[in-house]
């Protein structure tokens, strides 16, 4: 969820500290005073009437009074809440040994040789830190130490995380602000039409535009789903154009796997596969570790060489053996369990039902997506229905089923459960999405 | 351990890929191929014969071969590696609930309210990060959002984390490279005479330089115990006069309080009360969670808002209930184990002995520090001897002692032990390190 589309949703849908608060129980009215308290304005939270959750399991997240969400929304927990697997290695390996990575020691070699078999031949060094931020972070850097340029272009109702560098290529986390000098952004790959011209043509406009105004090209960085545009999947391969074009440049293009890597397009492990392209830096976050703070690039030799040698860069925290060990049950989760052809059968499933639902509900104006990420648009009036997907979201909260919106509107209902989601909890989803857009 | 001290390090002491290492036990070696391979020039390691660590307990990190060695050098883990607590409050908390802020639980509310309560008057917002490095660059936009100017000081061998935004303003991960336009730099707060006066006039001169650059003066940041310079503590108090002159001029102070908080000092809690000030900004991270990565920064409500209302700001595993339950765990040892006044009594045990060894010793030119964050500081005909340093690290090595340097010239020796090393500990320390220097 972007920070922006956090925004806007808070705007229709969330949390206000100004209204009373008469009908939630006491034990959630004392631990909202202790968050305005302890956290004042940079408190983001979720609902009108906000959830006070006290345990996890599977696709389920619990309430005090024993009140069950299906969850639609979270895609850090990918192999499961509290997946057994992974807690007993985080458990097993921090009572054993947890340090950082200038010693040596298996695990987190366990892991990467494991992690790396899963990239295309050039993409063999890692270096791992702590969030997709930090990944993100360092993948502008060197980029801009590759090209001895400045100039980004994203999407543009991107997000790539948090630290200062990276929010001033997200749009999203900066709204009603203009773009920074050195950012340019494209249309996100949506709509009629050939998609995969359009986006070169904007890119390359965008490239000639900052090598106009000094700044040059550096990369051009894509979330491979693009979650924050409103999810982009189809046609397949529409990112190689542009992919080219950026090297045609002279300057790198980034995937930012942090939201469709590990599996979650349901085709192969990394988003960019199902565009046919090899990128320059990739980019790792979120589900990583199924929680545990984990994130990664991986690049090739030359480029991680020139990083190397322009900037001292130690994490002292990434790929620690907790986290490493996290990361190799979720890997082994990933394969063993075949969760990505899972993603590819359940999002398919529910793709059908979005379809059916979509013959039936004049508000849905397009269901598009891959795997478990999956995007449905609300028109009214032919027009974006940030509305409708305010009341959708709630009303699914009333159902008990947790889900998000994004795009430039907010008016597309966002679908990335955890990978173990299964046909049953898909057909919950649909009958109660039936059900909320019948009543409304 | 910055990274320039780290690439000096490694230029005096550290792996050497190049080198055949013949001696290396099997399984050691087979590892340093995968390293290689998977991480390549990014790989930063200790030691010419790398450690190979299978497993710790307390102030103890053990070999494949059994071979255990004293850990002085890991501030990370402060309440002690594998601590019981900490692993338990990990295991409890991975396998009941692991998820973000933006719906209610207990657990990051019952740490941060605990966790706040350490702090002065006023600083009473907190938001939690990832990584201390994360804090950093928050805690630089808090500063520029506040004063609409974008000029920082820091000390000379600063070292404030790994982003962008960050190593801009961190002198020592940029060797040889000339400060950043929007940095300048102050001289450490070591050495003969008024340093707080130096301090003082130091920085007055360094805003006057930003300001007539055009960037203006948004904050002066300090580690409050100067690690990276080379650790200074005392005169206790010396960084008022600067903090204050940081105020006079329309900035902030932010204390970084990555190395010397949570008790390490021996003082109180944090590194800026031996100092008698009231920083505007507070930075946390590494010793947080005792391994798990946590980081937070803690400031006023006016600040949080500006910076809250200017950007969206969104931390995906910042505080969730894996790292808060850790956080916890570490107060309560620090409080229950009485750790702030065993620092206080190790750390002076150790100073006495260090004083004792500096009358025998001619190769030491200096000791200091506070608590359990202390340098010995080595020369020859005068000047800084970091080849001193270099055979010490590599002595105590062979004595079974894992140990580090830092400042400017890579020549003082850190002594940053997990807080709970005991006096019995000390004196393995003082005893190898008088007959490390004994024998070179």
């Amino acid at each position: 969820m972007t920070a922006a589309v956090g925004q806007r949703i808070l705007a229709l849908n969330a949390f206000d500290a100004s209204r009373p608060k008469g009908d939630l129980p006491a034990a959630t009215q004392a631990l909202l005073q202790r968050r305005q308290k302890a956290f004042g304005p940079t408190s983001v939270l979720f609902y009108e009437r906000p959830l006070h959750l006290v345990s996890s399991d599977g696709v389920w997240l619990q309430e005090a009074d024993g009140t069950r969400y299906l969850d639609v929304y979270n895609n850090v927990p990918s192999v499961g809440h509290c997946n057994p697997r992974v807690v007993r290695a985080i458990s097993e390996q921090a009572a054993k040994l947890n340090i950082h990575t200038r010693y040596l020691y298996d695990v987190v070699h366990d892991y990467a040789d494991r992690l790396l078999a899963t990239f295309p031949a050039g993409l063999d060094k890692v270096a791992f830190t702590c969030t997709g931020s930090e990944s993100n972070d360092m993948a502008l850097r060197i980029a801009a130490i590759a090209t001895g340029k400045c100039g980004f272009v994203v999407t543009e109702s991107a997000y790539h995380g948090n630290t200062w560098a990276v929010t001033e290529i997200s749009p999203s986390s900066r709204p009603g602000q203009p773009l920074a000098p050195h950012v340019r952004s494209v249309r996100a790959p949506i709509g009629d039409g050939d998609v995969a011209a359009r986006l070169e043509e904007d890119l390359k406009a965008a490239i000639a535009s900052l090598e106009a105004d000094g700044h040059g090209f550096a990369a051009f960085i894509a979330d491979t789903i693009f979650s924050s545009d409103g999810v982009a999947a189809d046609p397949a391969g529409f990112l190689a154009p542009a992919a080219a074009a950026a090297r045609a440049a002279g300057g790198l293009f980034i995937a930012d796997e942090v939201q469709p890597g590990f599996g979650r397009t349901g085709h192969r492990m990394w988003g960019f596969e199902r565009h046919g392209v090899t990128p320059d830096v990739v980019t790792m976050g979120k589900p990583m570790a199924n929680g545990i703070p984990l994130g990664g690039v991986v690049s090739r030799l030359d480029l991680m060489r020139e990083f190397a040698e322009s900037a001292g860069y130690f994490n002292t925290f990434g790929g620690n053996p907790v986290a490493s060990a996290a990361g190799l049950a979720v890997l082994a989760e990933i394969e063993e369990r075949g969760l990505i052809s899972n993603a590819a059968d359940v999002g398919g499933h529910i793709l059908c039902g979005l379809r059916e639902l979509a013959g039936r509900h004049e508000a849905i104006g397009d269901v598009r997506g891959a795997g478990l990420y999956l995007g449905v648009e609300f028109v009214a009036d032919g027009a974006p229905a940030p509305q409708v997907a305010s009341r959708v979201i709630n009303g699914l909260r009333d159902r008990h089923i947790l889900i998000g919106a994004a795009g430039r509107h907010g008016n597309v209902l966002k679908i990335r459960p955890p990978l173990i989601f299964e046909r049953q909890h898909a057909d919950l989803l649909i009958e109660a999405l039936d059900a909320v857009l019948t009543a409304q």
